[in-house]
């Protein structure tokens, strides 16, 4: 994982700011053949896009995306499909209003990395953050709908399952709910409770935390490595680096600090199809950082965002004392658009660990091996 | 981060296997010119080894570290250095008991790593876990001690802060107190609780989980990056490859999603030094992915070690329905001894983003920039 | 150095076909606060730009590139400087003659990457080469307009030194004559004989190979490494990997292999600055891997294009002999627009040894290091 | 490619010094259940072993090779088997006589890397050049041997083809010959002609250059790709970053710039099995940065080495001016024991491509594909 790039085989560079001409990506590594419409990309991009509730920040972007490259178009079939050479999508900016910005042009917003950001690179991109901004996750949900394709088999599905003090009520869970409200949400009641919450919290000018549950279906045993190379380690890099994540918990999480080892072990039987089954999934289908064909279930915490209508103490650029407000269009609860970039980071790590497995190993079955009679 | 190797421009590869001849690494990229003598390495290796007390598991391995490769001694002043070419150590494997594994031989643990080995691989090391071992980690200890003397300034600090449902007090918090007892416990009077819990947990032939806190300080600010390259990311991917962790956060972590934006916003003021002075660390040393300069506060959740005394249902490797019961040499909180080893990752992450830092923006003060004037 | 990524802290990524919307790149890791105005890029393009002379491809693409991030004009002072983060560089095709190709849909060229490029991804983009394209490498040299500005003092110059059986006169070499002829000649004689030779080949229907030279001044002593990491391994990689490129040398190259050890000997004597001055360049600017702060010296050769007008045997994607005529618009010499290619390409791996080198050992001097009195 | 790590999926860490207790290397990425025997790595580090006549440095190394992991003997079979976790190799250093260098210990040898090292690192190696000795490529010739058995039916052979002024006849070709002269010439005659011919040099106390050949068989098409991860690239990079190689050439190379096109090209007839037939193989088996399917074919050159008996002028690390004769024991040809070597960097190459290509594109037949009818 280098400054920009993300992944080893299924690798996605994205380059472009939140004030700049337009944002984007470079997919490389991608299989040759897979059938691939700009629509199936745009449909995610749509599921991110901000402006669509009350709940999310009013800036307008359609977030059309182009593809630019590796992609062709069969001329006898009519078919789109990868050509397996870099796939490069683009995602031009439209509502950029950087006078929002002009009060704050110099001035540090507390939580906000404009200030480790001038530390580094001495200069402020005062303007919506500069590639701090969760703007820059539009390419991700691009290159993450590209990654959903290439293992076969494979679904991911992220839902928001707490919003500042209230949790889902995990009891009354319903997948089919969650494009139903504007919160991700996987329970009708909990959304309406959130709605309201939510606009109390949004009068007041302030912001709210969340968490984030993916869940990844489909995925063979014996993705991942035993040391560096984790498929946990891999996917807690892919949700820490997501904007304004504080946290990353796998499978029983903070929660199996708490358990003995009898409570916490997943107990095996062998299914009637003569592949095991496990009778419980504390392990969040990781174990040893290889995954083991159960479902991958991923939480992250995602903090409130810092820009908030209440004054802040803080500095400026300068070196002066100074108070903040920000008066930006933003999201009260930025954990909400985190649900599709979180899942487009599961489906990344999970394309790229697939492609890395079928390099080293190959494309044989994963279990059971021929073994020597006993 | 590669299958078997860590970090970009510090990069520690490991080897060996848990009951192999022999484990080690190779850490290449190190800055030259830095003194370095073996006993460095081997008073950290020292912290991290088991057998030390009835608490971790009985193997006696004295993990002594021989320098191999990298570091040169200076005729005219005895001086020994490193050279800036690869530092290759090795540590010999002692007291393999294989033994003691013949009873489970073909089968697999609940919650260890021997089934989606066995799947990737089509090779299961049932003598304590082939890579999967935390015998692994004693590489990484040593990797790390090297890694605490790159970056100027630098101090790294871990402890345990939560074993089971027994939280640490952190009103009595005193570093100074860590190394006195055999939990890395920094409150004298929790540690004494701790030892007669896990006194009853050992004797139950059950195990229990743990947290760990690791603090840096002496970071400067700018280090890591807005997208991919964050410093968090590449820290929660080194905590989640350590072996059994299945949670990682930064500064409040989770209990950020609980906090209104106000609440959570690190305000900041002018310090006498010139610099700015935070009022809080909510941000735990990190916004943006870029270090602030405060101290890094980061920690991880280790599960319960599956290999206890009490019998769990699973399969064999020929596919039937078994019981299994763990006798080797274990430990009942395998978190005791991840605190070295968080520590190791701390110091590795931070040697390479600061080499990565120094690689893109060179050596100058990192703020404030000279600006126009207004 | 990926599939389509080139360095490691300079990072070059490009994307695009020759007959899709646009090509480009993606330039991660460059340092912030560089000086860099879009003209500068477009006047390196200009230089490899193709129909410019009746000795190239007659196919018009004006090559305008756009900056769309990482590029940031201060409001007060009006310069335009690097930030920091990615900067995304856009070329759009124009002069697409996609019909050109229809007799040759189904036909491999001899020579030519179409049928392995076909047998690797089953795909065969007949319409100029998809990604095996010449036309990739304008934004390699957009890239390398970047990296000459990284390290400072550092001139990149090139020249064709031979053309089919017609070497260049070194006797009578003048960098100042290379932009005055339209082969990159650093000799007027040589450019005349050239163009009465090139204008038979061209009518002939054929083509011809080529040697290019790339010097670099200005180079500090101490880039690279011993081992993988050298730079003239790094060098080779990267003309190695220019479109027709069969042969890389450094200094004398393969007429080193002639020389006894004392004849290649680079003999040193202490300089009036009390720097070490060597008496001869046989090495051409590094041994062992690093630079010695001469200039480096690197010669590729170029073979003949494969689309000429003589029909060849071949076969087809049925797996049916055939022969082949190639129609389009081609250079009879590519390697005349190789020279700005291979200069960019010489920039870039500058440009990031210059940053990992800075990485490792930081800023100080190179040489002499303090030394113990003797 | 890192400063000492070569290869993206079938990596190779090598470490360790010309003076220190012992080099090796970690592969990591090899595929699991590949039989290993580490005769079978013995009997290649034999074959670069030096003193074994009296052409090579008189310096006693048995180059007993240990393997520390990643090799599994199975109980039950007794059959040795890669685990797909890192293998360690280790090989100590028995005959170090570091007196041999007391009188140069502060001079730099012209032509070696003793400068640009010291310039580097602040740091010289007198006793033998530290890494950048010769004697680091024993740790290639173990990691190619592994290499060898990575894409099956592969064949990788070498030889010398030139030393000094004197070529091979390559009329005369006979690969059974290669292992019957201490030369590895594929010719008996040239190899006399050569014999008597060194015997002269290193009575002269000098030195001579060379070229390599390596061909390697049984490559499928399909292996590399069009732009930055070429074939020939990687293979550029593996050649030049051998000690002392100046040049590197595929196919035809250098000779290639002076044909004309239709001379240069490989025509093609389908043969009886179905595949297509090259008539000819100028392009030395790649295309477009893709293997075709033919014999892969290099070429590099290698200087003569620096360590001659003859007086060179030179400075000293205190900036005085001076004269060297370097009388340890070193190879008149350094070029006879770099065969080996470069088949070694040729199977490495071609391992690592092998599992890049899986891993992206699969394990099914790689042409043709099925195409729709026409």
């Amino acid at each position: 994982m280098s400054f920009n790039t993300f992944g080893h085989l299924f690798r996605v560079t994205t380059f472009g700011e939140s004030h700049g001409p337009a944002i984007g990506c470079v997919v490389d590594g991608c299989p040759p053949r897979i059938p691939l419409r700009v629509e199936e990309i745009q449909s995610d991009l749509d599921r991110r896009r901000p402006g669509q509730s009350r709940f999310t920040t009013q800036r307008q972007e359609p977030d059309t995306v182009r593809i630019l490259s590796g992609v062709f178009t069969d001329d006898a079939t009519g078919t789109e499909m990868t050509t397996g050479t870099p796939i490069a999508l683009l995602i031009e900016n439209v509502d950029q209003r950087t006078k929002d910005y002009s009060d704050i042009r110099d001035k540090y917003r507390p939580g906000h990395a404009g200030f480790p950001y001038d530390a580094k690179y001495g200069f402020h991109d005062y303007r919506g953050g500069g590639r701090a901004s969760a703007r820059e996750t539009a390419s991700r949900v691009a290159a993450g709908a590209i990654a959903r394709k290439v293992a076969p088999g494979l679904t991911v599905r992220g839902a928001l399952v707490r919003m500042g003090p209230h949790a889902v009520d995990r009891t009354r869970w319903d997948w089919n709910e969650v494009p139903r409200n504007p919160f991700f949400c996987p329970d009708a009641r909990t959304a309406e409770l959130w709605a309201s919450y939510l606009d109390g919290v949004r009068k007041a000018g302030s912001s709210v935390g969340a968490v984030i549950e993916i869940v990844a279906d489909g995925v063979p045993a014996g993705l991942g490595a035993p040391v560096y190379g984790k498929l946990d380690a891999d996917l807690a890099a892919a949700f820490m680096g997501i904007n304004a994540v504080k946290g990353v918990e796998i499978g029983d999480g903070f929660a199996a600090a708490d358990l003995s080892g009898e409570a916490n072990a997943d107990e095996m039987r062998m299914g009637n199809d003569g592949r095991p089954v496990f009778l419980s999934n504390h392990a969040g289908g990781i174990l040893g950082g290889i995954s083991t064909g159960q479902p991958i279930v991923a939480r992250f915490a995602v903090k409130p965002t810092s820009s908030i209508l209440l004054p802040r103490q803080t500095v400026d650029r300068y070196g002066r004392d100074t108070d903040i407000v920000t008066k930006g269009r933003h999201d009260p609860c930025v954990g909400i658009r985190a649900v599709p970039v979180g899942e487009a980071m599961m489906a990344c790590v999970l394309a790229d660990h697939y492609l890395r497995h079928r390099g080293q190993v190959g494309e044989g079955p994963s279990w059971p091996f021929p073994l020597p009679a006993r």
